[in-house]
């Protein structure tokens, strides 16, 4: 499974989500983004994800997607929802979101 | 210093730089790295970056600037083009860079 996620030609949207991991058990948040991932992944328009987080709980999170449409969809996921509940109200301290559209992409990735 | 860059409303841009570090010492790119953010800081223009490296060695970071022109000055840098350089050469495997505009942002900023 390739790191960086193999998108098409732009034009097409990146979600950037930067959080900070509040001071709790992540055990269940751990979990419920490996299910996540897969879920969204079965989403028409969804083009991957590339993620990192620093050992000081400080993370970001690229998530790639078509089209304004298929981000949209994906917001009204239920189980997306929960996760978005608990993470506003239990995982991260703080937390941004952008929606971009990536208009030119470049590089040597890994598949 | 907070972890969210205190970015303004958008549209603005963001460069999603994602990268997986070579199997090679990273001495000398951990310490061009904190010099960079310190010059790119100081570019009319540059909104802030936010970075996370897994244990892995594969990371993400954004980079906010605030239009086309601030990225252009910057990528002209000579310091960075030296950066580029060994990063190509030396520092990573496998990278993407991603240039995209920031259509909508919100969230719970550290800041």
């Amino acid at each position: 499974m390739p790191y960086i996620s193999k998108t098409p030609k732009p034009p097409y949207y990146a979600v950037v989500f930067t959080s900070i991991n509040a001071k709790v058990d992540h055990t269940e948040h751990v979990e419920m983004y490996g299910r996540l991932v897969g879920r969204a992944s079965t989403y028409e328009g969804y083009l991957g994800i590339e993620a990192a987080r620093n050992g000081d709980g400080t993370g970001v999170a690229a998530v790639y997607w078509r089209d304004h449409a298929s981000i949209e969809a994906w917001a009204k996921d239920p189980d997306h929802q929960v996760a978005k509940r608990k993470g506003r109200e239990i995982w991260y301290s703080h937390y941004m979101i952008r929606i971009c559209k990536v208009e030119r992409a470049y590089g040597r990735p890994d598949s």
